[in-house]
């Protein structure tokens, strides 16, 4: 039959999630799980923090009663580089693993997928982060089973491609990003989020509610140009129908759970929702994309001078999940044109009240402040230590984030940047 | 940590779907696919009645531009049997493919899954179908990348770990399931649903309809004891966070789209949300699992008499969609009690009115029975030629299919399956 010619915007998108096994007693499967993948061997990755729970010795115990192999490597960088992951990589190497569970945050399950490329390729980091950094390669070869097990309710890692490493000879974040990278299976145990102090509760669960949130109003996938190859469309592909349900049912989640969970940590009801919605809002963002407040997380966490975070290592660092809040209501009041249905829709969600034009662009910045100020979230980049003289420096940052900035939904000039920052102090 | 005893009842979900391509042009990027799983030659595995429609072939040039052997197979029976299978079979063995794409309904994809198992492993397809039947063997070698086009917007089979096969000698159907069998990828174009016949349209709406509204009715995850072997949890887990959100987004589509898509096929709005609810349905249903109208559309389709549908190749049979849902009315009357708020809910997605409990267990069966008025489905058993006299035959078929019973919300005995057959003639 003839059909009707494909349009000349995009009007394909495409989702990927990998499978999931979630519940209390979830981890205590992992050696199973490896086991029925034929593997015989399995390095856990991890970090100190995450050691010190114990969770990663129950799984290496696990994994040993189920006849396999088993090391921990416990020396993940708080936030990964590419030294850490060298490291990392240095310490795989000593022998040939046949799979790999990685336990923590972020930074745990982004330094896995990197020692999964580079244990099973030959070259260095460098060869796969994208042009012009890098040497752009795409993985060739096969890559080893990745379990990934997410303890913060936040990360979304577990979800997705991409890795994030701190270039330190470059002072640059990059991302490496291939469908390869994504997990063979996320393994998500609510029980592992109970002893998370409040404030590790409340930046993740405000990390979430970010994923869900610039998903949900990142530029439609159709509203863009069709792609010359169909093959290389990016990992971001703007909102569209999949992601948009996954993200308003963890923008509801998080309305209903977070203040709870941050309250009481033992509350397993909360802590359970929570950890649904971190893998909903995984499963949407980690296809349509995370835009501006992600985009000016990466200086705002990478310019830090001597802030230091409770419940988080002695050090200074600006926590991811307070790096990326620390900008939403300004970034939600300039998207707002955007789509006013959205933004209005998303404040319903979060709160269960209904809210109309009327309530305009103020509504959802408003929703957030409460938010943020019910789980005593730092209220502005002055918490930090940042002032007027560091908004050049942040605005060169956030403008060197292609990826993000491609989805953002209006387009975004320096002066613009520059406003969100003003307003985000 | 000391973590709290698992408990003794089942608390844990597991769900997977299939990577998507979804939009109107994601055909014409078949080749593009193929050729990046490095793959150089293709089988394309279809039935004569989707060959017709053009489709087979344009993917088949799709693929040869793209610089890959490719050939069709065109024999698929309108329902797989082990005699179809076999000669498809044969057919692939006369070399060997490294990919395989199935084009058509639940029939077309079922028998690509079956065909890529026995290229890819010795031994005949009773070896792997489940005990006392078969030998249930579960394949031990890599499948080869099969890529799934459902052009019906009904089957799901491009969701699911299952295909299910009749046994002709055996007088039996029967289902093999086993995670590899699930396809690499699920592209998905709404134009290829846009020639469908209106009453073919209807019958795939009302199974996309029952996959949604059978999985989110059917017994919650967490109501079953644990497995002994956390490896061998059933293909169908029973409903769980996850496959309700599809669910109810799909029930909701199905309640807005169907009779529009049925009343006009060239309605590309109303097809593409059904190909949409379809997608949906397959995610949700193809963890959570159908239960007693698909358990009872086994018997009805497989005792058929003399019964011709319009619109469906000229032989005796009953569709699928209309098998399924001619019983739907009274099996959802029958599970009411087993969580009326659920099928209150149900009502409400499909209409968008609102239902409390004095409207009670006749809300949902109303409404279907009102759906399938509207879009001119069979509305009772003696459309199909049975009466009185073939309850007995009915049930015993429905008592032998065991994989939906185990999900059926409450306890279901001879008498109760009885009077469903009854009430549905």
């Amino acid at each position: 039959m003839m059909l009707p010619d494909t349009p000349e915007n995009e009007n394909v998108f495409t989702w990927a999630a990998p499978p999931l096994k979630f519940g209390a007693g979830a981890i205590d499967e992992i050696g199973a799980e490896v086991a029925a993948r034929g593997s015989s061997s399995c390095l856990v990755i991890t970090d100190t923090g995450v050691l010190a729970t114990g969770f990663p010795s129950r799984i290496a115990e696990n994994l040993r009663n189920a006849g396999i192999t088993t090391e921990i490597f416990d020396g993940v960088g708080v936030e990964p580089t590419d030294l850490s992951i060298e490291e990392a990589v240095t310490f795989a190497r000593q022998r040939e693993w046949d799979c790999f569970v990685a336990v923590g945050g972020g930074s745990a399950l982004d330094t896995a997928k990197a020692v999964n490329l580079l244990t099973t390729h030959p070259g260095e980091l460098l060869d796969f982060v994208a042009p012009p950094i890098g040497a752009g390669k795409a993985p060739w070869l096969p890559l080893k089973p990745l379990i990934a097990v997410p303890t913060t309710a936040g990360t979304g890692s577990e979800s997705t491609t991409i890795c994030v490493v701190d270039l330190l000879g470059l002072h640059l974040k990059a991302g490496v990003s291939h469908p390869r990278l994504r997990p063979s299976l996320a393994v998500i145990d609510p029980r592992t989020t109970l002893s998370l102090p409040s404030q590790v509760t409340a930046a993740s669960g405000m990390d979430v509610l970010s994923h869900a949130l610039e998903s949900y109003t990142s530029v439609p996938y159709d509203a863009k140009p069709a792609p010359d190859d169909p093959m290389r469309r990016p990992a971001f592909c703007g909102s569209n129908p999949i992601s948009d349900v996954w993200c308003e049912t963890a923008l509801s989640l998080v309305g209903k759970n977070l203040r709870r969970a941050v309250h009481n940590g033992r509350d397993m009801h909360a802590r359970t929702q929570m950890a649904l919605a971190s893998t909903y809002a995984g499963t949407g963002f980690g296809n349509a994309g995370t835009h501006l407040p992600h985009a000016n997380a990466y200086p705002v966490a990478g310019a830090v001078k001597s802030y230091r975070a409770e419940g988080y290592p002695e050090m200074p660092m600006v926590p991811h999940g307070q790096a990326v809040s620390a900008t939403a209501a300004a970034v939600f009041r300039w998207t707002y044109p955007a789509d006013p249905a959205r933004h209005l829709r998303a404040a319903e969600l979060l709160t269960g009240r209904t809210f109309t034009a009327t309530d305009g662009k103020e509504a959802l910045p408003h929703v957030l402040s409460e938010l943020m100020a019910d789980i005593d979230m730092p209220s502005g980049l002055r918490s930090f230590g940042y002032d007027e003289s560091d908004v050049d420096t942040l605005v060169d940052g956030t403008l060197k984030q292609t990826r993000q900035l491609a989805v953002v939904p209006r387009s975004l000039d320096r002066a613009a940047a520059e406003e969100i920052f003003r307003q985000s102090l």
